[in-house]
Order: structure tokens, then sequence, then C-alpha cells
């Protein structure tokens, strides 16, 4: 249903999910990507999610996608992981343009307990970081 | 993709999305079915979800699906809608079995903001009823 390229850059995503490297996000990600958080409504930029995808990626343990569903142009990947002693599940919904790229990348986290652990985390490596 | 039963399911489904009515879900819901709220982890039965999914569904101002994807046995529909000035945007992650019931039925919500301004509404509602 996905035509070729698309699934060339979802293999490269299963490679960057397996082994967080921002180079490989630069390979698949639109120039005017949007990305939407799961924390904000504003949609934020390729920048933005060149910084919070490794971040969030890190912090997973034992990710693994328990559902996937195609469309011709989106992906809807469901995902499971712990941090710690949380459980959290969530969605990764992608939209790609004609030469395979994402141009949407959406993410949504169930339950409200993961989500917040997610978001202290990020907030820690983020500032750890910048130190 | 998908199968005469699980259309007519959805149709229902969409029937109660713009009128709820907890009759429509008596239907299409199946006995031992399971429902994932956005909030917390632990799932809960077919009488939690007769009780939540109407109270939801009246509380969410212009809901609307914005992307629909189907594998055999599932679904999977993206939403947005507000509740008052906050934006919100969804997904529920539906299951069926061989009779075209809901047998899983899971909602994920973003972001963080319409997620605790969804729960504020419902706890109010509830508390309401019950009085």
């Amino acid at each position: 249903m996905i035509n070729e390229r698309i699934a060339q850059t979802l293999e490269r995503w299963h490679e960057f999910v397996a082994a967080p490297d921002a180079a490989i996000l630069e390979e698949i990600l639109a120039a005017e990507m949007q990305f939407h958080s799961p924390f904000l409504w504003k949609p934020k930029d390729r920048n933005f999610a060149l910084t919070i995808l490794p971040t969030a990626a890190q912090i997973f343990e034992n990710f693994r996608y328990t559902r996937k569903m195609y469309s011709e142009t989106s992906a809807t990947l469901e995902f499971a992981a712990e941090i710690g002693t949380i459980s959290l599940q969530g969605v990764d919904l992608i939209e790609f343009d004609n030469n395979g790229k994402i141009t949407d990348f959406k993410v949504m986290i169930r339950p409200a307990k993961g989500l917040e652990t997610l978001a202290a985390e990020i907030g820690k490596r983020l500032m750890m970081k910048s130190e």
C-alpha cells in the first residue's frame, strides 16, 4: 500500500528507534516538516524534532511497536514502552511526501502518568545537555 | 479491507458520535470488551465504557474525524475537537471480533492541556449525575 520510498524511510526510522542517531533523522525528515508533540498544541519545526526525538528515544525502555497501519501516504505506529516502573503506550502518526520524506510527525501518549513521566525525563536530559 | 459487519459497527459508532446514546454502544460493544482510557493505565470493562463514552462525547465540541486507517480487524480514527477555548486531538484505536463487535477501544489525546481539560469536565459531569 505504501510505496518503496516510504518503505525505505520507515526502515530507516526503525533503525533510528533501535539505535537513536540524529543523522538518520536528517535523512528522513523533510525540510518543512511539522512535529506535533504530545505535550504542546503548537506544531514545532524540524530542528525541534531533531533534538527531541533522539532524547525521547533514549528515555524509553523496552520500546516496541505493537500495531502498524498504513494508508498510501501515512502510517500509524502504535508503541509500548516503560520508563522505570511506569508503563506507557503511544502512537506515531506519520505523513510522507512523494519522495518518502516525513512531512508530519504527531505523537500521542497514554496514560496521563506516562506522559508526565516522559515530560519530567525529557526536561532533565535537556537541562543536563545544556550545562 | 474491513468486512461488512465491521463497516456496520463503524457506521453505528459514527451515529453515536453525532448523537451520543448509550443504546447504540449496547449494540456494538462486545460483552468482554476492554476500554483503555487516556488517563489510566488499567483497562476498564464494558460498563465503564458505557458510562464514560457518552459523557466524553457530550463534552467535545465540533468533534470531527480527520484521518481514518483500517486493517482487517482494526481501525484507527484520528479526531479533533474543542472544549471551550482548548483545542485537542486524539485517536480511537478500535479492535473488532468476527461478528464486527468492538472488543478493544483505546483512546489517546494530545496535548497535555487538552487531556487535563477533558478530565476536569468528565469529573464535573459524573459528579453532577450522581447527585
